[in-house]
């Protein structure tokens, strides 16, 4: 899928990146529930119906963990890896089981270091979509990327 | 460990909360990894120590999940759970193995809607920290808090 790893002089700003995708299955939602957010509308769903979720829903870790899992597959071929320092994020929607998603990225800023002339702040909005294209994640995410050349 | 659940009404900015603490196990690290971010330095301590991290550390997605578990455990008693729209989140050092993680959560701010009478924004940051005190991760999370008596 991926054909070539890319260093801070390969990116340029509006870039965009596509992943492949993941369906999602309410028992893989509720494994990762019991394991890191055992609250009733990620684990079951007769106590989720009552819930503000009315309904099944996963983990907004979970979506954010299966994201990071769809980039690293392809979904953002960075050469040195996908390494954060942080980002903002949001969870406009739920993510349900059955639903397909993908990360749709863009490179919305590059930062180069001062201190450390090897690499860069580089701002990455990814956009995890449903089988709609309705957005359950964004993510500003703050990535570490490297030179190719040391100057 | 938690003697109620807290509303709305019993929040108020400046409020503080303390979890449990978790511990570490470099296993752990790699499962998460294997399932969720399967980048060398989250892998196994031979290559990590050839990376950037210099050794094996967590993903950061991991810090975040072991911290959501930690306050689903009682570190955030809210009644209704722990509902995330979004957040800022910095990973300022990286979570290795050994380490001992708790979290220490402060109310930043309240925002009731006006929309919806029922509920608020409440800003919570979260901040994880090892055994020597130093944050793993910085978490300003928005989340969905509701109010006791619906006017």
């Amino acid at each position: 899928m991926v054909d070539k790893f890319l260093f801070l002089e390969d990116l340029s700003v509006g870039q965009r990146f596509s992943s492949g995708s993941h369906a999602v299955s309410a028992e893989a939602i509720k494994a990762f529930a019991r394991e890191f957010d055992p609250q009733p509308f990620h684990l079951d769903e007769a106590s989720a119906s009552q819930t503000f979720f009315a309904g099944l829903a996963a983990s907004g870790w979970y979506t954010a963990a299966i994201t990071m899992r769809l980039n690293v597959d392809g979904g953002l071929p960075l050469a040195g890896g996908i390494v954060g320092a942080g980002g903002e994020l949001s969870w406009p929607a739920p993510l349900r089981a059955g639903d397909v998603v993908r990360v749709e990225s863009e490179v919305l800023d590059t930062k180069p270091s001062h201190s450390r002339p090897d690499r860069a702040i580089v701002t990455v909005e990814s956009r995890t979509l449903n089988q709609r294209g309705e957005p359950v994640q964004i993510l500003r995410a703050k990535l570490v990327v490297f030179r190719r050349h040391v100057g």
